[in-house]
C-alpha cells in the first residue's frame, strides 16, 4: 500500500473527529446553557488534543516523507491533497499538544466571558482572559514561525489564508486606505443631496423574519436537508458540508439585520454544501481559505443581494411578508436603505464602503497586540483612537468598540484581513460572473439563481483546496486578487447609479 | 504517583470524550437534518473507537492490577471508583475495537431507518438493519459473557444494570405476572362502574404546553442554567450532568402526553444534576444504573405527579394555562384521566398498571432474539402474539407494535427490564419518603418539592455509583428491591381511593 493511502486514512479520521468538534462548537454558541461552559471547554480541548496527536507522531512524518517520493503515482488531486496534508502537519506539528489544549480551554472560557463582557459593556471582565489568549497566541505564532520560516503574524495568518503574507495585504490595504477616505466623502456628499431613507416601522415578528430568510436561502439553492438556520449572539457558519449550521440574530425593530446576516451566511453555507463530495474528509476537499470563503458570503450579501436586480425581485417579497405599505416601503426608500453609507461603530453592521476601514483597524491592532507593542489593557483606548483616525468617530462605550467581535476571545488573530480580501474577491468574481452568464440581470430579477450558483460551483466550489487562492482567482477572472473590481463596484453603486 | 491516580486521569479523559459524544447523540436526535446522518454515524463511531482504545491498552490492565494492590491507601470512594473502573475495563476490553465501531455505525444508521419505518409503519424497511444489530449484539454478548462469566443475556444486562442477573428479574417478573392479570380485571371492573373520563378538548398550543412543562420542571428544582428541554421523536434524557438535555414530544390534541413525558424525563434529569460534583468525570460519580435511573423518573411521573396531593397543586395551573373550563376540566374528571387504566398498544403511553406487561413482553422477545430462538423476520408476529397473551389485544399495525421503540435499533438489548425494576424501586422509595418527610402531603399540595428532592439527593443522588442498586435500596428503605411497595401502591391508588 502507498504511504499516501495510509495518510488518507489518517487524515480521514482527523477530519471526522474535527467535524464532531465543529458540531460541539456550534452547540456551544447556539444551544448550550451557561452551566455547561466549563465541561464543554474541556470536551473541545480534549478532542482537540486527540486530533492534534493523530498527525504529530513520528510515523506521520515518515509517511509524509515517503509519500512525497511517490508523487509519480499520484494524480493531480492526490498531489494537492498531499501538499495540504504536509501543510496541516507543519502547522500541527510545530505546536506542543499542551499548548493546543491550553489554547482550546482558554478560548472556550474566554468566549463565554466575552458574551457577558459585551452584554455589560465592561472590558475589565475580559481583560485578564484576553491577555492570556494573546500570550498563548504569541507562543503558538513563535512556534509556527520557526517551522514555517515566516514572521509571527504571517504564521497565524497562514492558518486562515494559506500562502497569504502580510506584505500582500499591506499593498491591498494601502491602496484601499488611499482610495476610501476621499471616496467616502464623495459618497456622503452625494447621499446628503439625494435625501435619506426612513426605516420601515416594526416590530417585525421574529418567526416572520426567519421564514423570509429561509425563503431566500431556498431560492439561493441552500439545501435544508443538509443544514439548519438558528440564532446566536454572533452570526456564523459552522457544522459540516452535509450538515451546515448557520446562524443569524434578530432585532424586533429591524428586519434588515437578520435578513442580510442570513444572506451573508448563506454564501458561506453554499460553498460548504458544494465542496467536492469525492474528497470529503480529505484536506484537499476542504474550502480553500477564509478569503475565498468570505468572498462567497460577500458575493451573496453585498454584490448580489444589494444589486438593483436582486432588490427588484426581493422587495415585493419583503413587503408581502411584513404587510409593508406606505412611504417607508417604496422601492426607492428601501433601495436607499440598502445602499446607505454611514460611519458606524459596529463592523458587522457596516456597509461595504466603510467595512474595510474597520478591518484595517483590527489588522493594525492585532499585529500590535501580537508583537507586544500594544498591551491588552490599552486596547480600548487604542481602539477608540484608531476609530477616530480611520472613520472620524469615537465609540461611546466598549460594547460599541473593542468588545463587539468574538474573534480575539476565540483565539483568531490573523483572521480579520480575510474579510476585506474576501470583499475584493467577491467584487472581482461577481463582475466576471455578470459578464459570463447570459441574461444575468433578467435571471436575478426573476429570482432565478441557478445560473449564478452553477458558475460559482464550476469556478470556485468544486475545486475545494486543489488550487491556491490566487490560482482560483486567476482561472476564474483572468487576474490574481486586486482592488480594481471592488473600487469600480463602489464607484458604480454609490456614485453613478 | 499511585497507579490509581494515573487511572483517574485516564478515566477522566474517557468521561470527557464520552460526554462530547453524548451531546452529539442528542444533536442527532433533536437538531440534525437527515442529510447529516451518515457523517454523524461516522463521527460517533470514530469517537467511540477513540474512547474504547483509551482503556484497552495493555498498560491499563497493568495499572488496574497495580492499583488493586494499593487499596490500603485508598478511601471508600476511591475504592469504589477503582471497582467501577475495573468493571468498565472488563466490558470494554472484552470487545474488539472493530466490533465496537461496527455497532456504533450500525446503530446510528438503524436509528435513522427506524424513524422512517415507524412513520410508515413498515417493518420491512427495518428488518435487514435490525438483523444486523441483533447479530452484532450477539457477538458482543458472546465476547463479554466469556470474560464476565455470565450468560449472554446477563452480559448485556450488566451494561445497563451492573450486578443484576436475569434470575433476579425472573423472580420479580413472575411475581408481577401472577399479581397483575387478576388485579387488572378488578381495576377495570371498578373503573367501569365509577364512570369514565372525557378528554379536555384541544387543540393545545405547543408553546403553552412547553411553558407549562417548564414551569413544573422549575418547581421540581430543575436547574435551567444546567440543562434544556427540547423536542424529539422519542422522549429521552441525554447530555451531561451540568448540561442535561431532556426531550418530550407534543400532540396538539392532548397536553397530557407532553406534560407527563416532561415530568418523567425531569426525574431522570434531577438525578443527573445532583450527582456528586466531587466525582464528576469519574466512574464512581456516574448514576448507579438504569433501574435506579428509571426509579427517579417514575417516582416523579407516576408516584408523585399522579398523586392526589400533586394533582391538587397542579390541576389549577393546568386549567389556567389552557383557560380550561367546564365539565372536562373538573378535578374529578382530570383525576380520572390521570388514573385511567387501559390495555393499550404503546408502552410509553401505558399506565403504570399495564406497563410491566409491556416490559415482560420485550424482555421475553429480546432474550429470544439474542439466543436466536426468534428470527428478526418473525418479530412482528411474535410481538402481536405476545400482546394478545399478556394484554389481550393485538396491534393493528407495526407502528403500534414492534416499531414503537428505539431501543433495539439503538442496540440496547438488555435495557427493557430496568423500566419495571425502576417502577418497583420508585414505589419503594416514595413510600419511604412519604413516611420520612414531615408534613409530606401538605408540602406537595402547596407545590413545595424541596423536602422530597432533599430526601432523594440525600438517599440516592449524592452516592453516584458508590453503592450497588440493592445497597442503595437497603439503606434508603430497609429492604432490597421487592414488589411489595409497588403492589401496595397499585392497590391503594386503583382499588381503594
Amino acid at each position: 500500500m502507498l504511504a499516501y493511502s495510509t495518510l488518507e486514512k489518517l487524515f480521514h479520521r482527523r477530519s471526522v473527529l474535527s467535524e464532531g468538534a465543529a458540531i460541539l462548537h456550534w452547540d456551544n454558541a447556539v444551544m448550550m446553557p451557561d452551566g455547561g461552559a466549563e465541561s464543554r471547554a474541556e470536551q473541545l480541548a480534549t478532542l482537540g488534543t486527540v486530533i492534534h496527536e493523530l498527525i504529530t507522531g513520528s510515523e506521520v512524518s515518515d509517511l509524509l516523507d515517503k509519500a512525497e517520493e511517490e508523487t509519480g503515482e499520484l494524480d493531480e488531486w492526490q498531489k494537492a491533497n498531499l501538499r495540504e496534508m504536509r501543510n496541516a502537519w507543519r502547522h500541527d506539528n510545530a505546536v506542543e499538544a499542551d499548548l493546543v489544549e491550553a489554547m482550546s480551554r482558554a478560548t472556550s472560557k474566554c468566549e463565554m466571558t466575552w458574551r457577558q463582557a459585551r452584554e455589560d459593556s465592561d472590558f475589565s471582565l475580559l481583560q485578564d482572559e484576553l491577555t492570556e489568549i494573546v500570550k498563548l497566541s504569541r507562543q503558538i505564532a513563535r512556534a509556527k514561525s520557526d517551522v514555517l520560516g515566516l514572521s509571527d503574524y504571517d504564521a497565524l495568518l497562514d492558518q486562515f489564508e494559506p500562502g497569504c503574507r502580510s506584505a500582500e495585504i499591506d499593498i491591498l490595504f494601502d491602496d484601499l486606505g488611499t482610495f476610501l477616505p476621499s471616496f467616502l466623502e464623495e459618497v456622503l456628499e452625494k447621499q446628503a443631496k439625494s435625501g435619506s431613507f426612513e426605516h420601515p416601522e416594526g416590530p417585525f415578528d421574529r418567526s416572520l423574519q426567519r421564514d423570509l430568510g429561509e425563503g431566500f436561502m431556498t431560492a439561493l439553492t441552500f439545501d435544508f436537508n443538509r443544514g439548519r438556520l438558528d440564532t446566536s449572539h454572533h452570526p456564523f457558519t459552522g457544522g459540516t458540508p452535509d450538515d451546515v449550521r448557520l446562524t443569524t440574530r434578530y432585532e424586533d425593530g429591524d428586519f434588515t439585520q437578520s435578513l442580510m446576516g442570513t444572506l451573508h451566511e448563506t454564501g458561506h453555507a453554499l460553498y460548504e454544501q458544494n465542496l467536492p463530495v469525492k474528497w470529503r474528509n480529505q484536506p484537499v476537499g476542504r474550502s480553500r481559505g477564509m478569503a475565498i470563503h468570505e468572498s462567497q458570503s460577500l458575493l451573496v450579501e453585498m454584490q448580489l443581494s444589494r444589486s438593483p436586480e436582486f432588490l427588484s425581485y426581493a422587495l415585493p417579497l419583503i413587503r408581502k411578508a411584513f404587510k409593508g405599505e406606505g412611504a417607508n416601503w417604496t422601492d426607492d426608500n428601501l433601495m436607499r436603505l440598502y445602499h446607505h453609507v454611514e460611519k458606524g461603530f459596529i463592523r458587522v453592521d457596516a456597509d461595504e464602503a466603510t467595512y474595510p476601514l474597520h478591518v484595517i483597524l483590527r489588522y493594525r491592532l492585532e499585529k500590535a497586540l501580537l508583537s507586544g507593542d500594544l498591551a491588552v489593557s490599552d486596547l480600548p483606548g487604542a481602539w477608540n483612537k484608531g476609530m477616530q483616525e480611520l472613520l472620524g468617530i469615537t465609540p461611546p462605550n466598549d460594547k460599541l468598540g473593542c468588545l463587539q467581535d468574538i474573534h480575539w476571545p476565540g483565539g483568531a488573530i490573523g483572521y480579520f484581513p480575510t474579510y476585506t480580501m474576501g470583499a475584493l474577491a467577491a467584487a472581482q468574481l461577481f463582475a466576471e460572473a455578470r459578464q459570463a452568464i447570459p441574461d444575468f440581470a433578467t435571471s436575478i430579477r426573476s429570482g432565478e439563481f441557478e445560473p449564478l450558483m452553477t458558475w460559482l460551483r464550476t469556478n470556485i466550489h468544486q475545486f475545494g483546496s486543489l488550487k491556491s487562492t490566487n490560482e482560483l482567482m486567476q482561472d476564474a477572472t483572468g487576474s490574481v486578487l486586486k482592488t480594481d473590481a471592488f473600487k469600480n463596484h463602489l464607484k458604480k453603486r454609490y456614485l453613478e447609479d
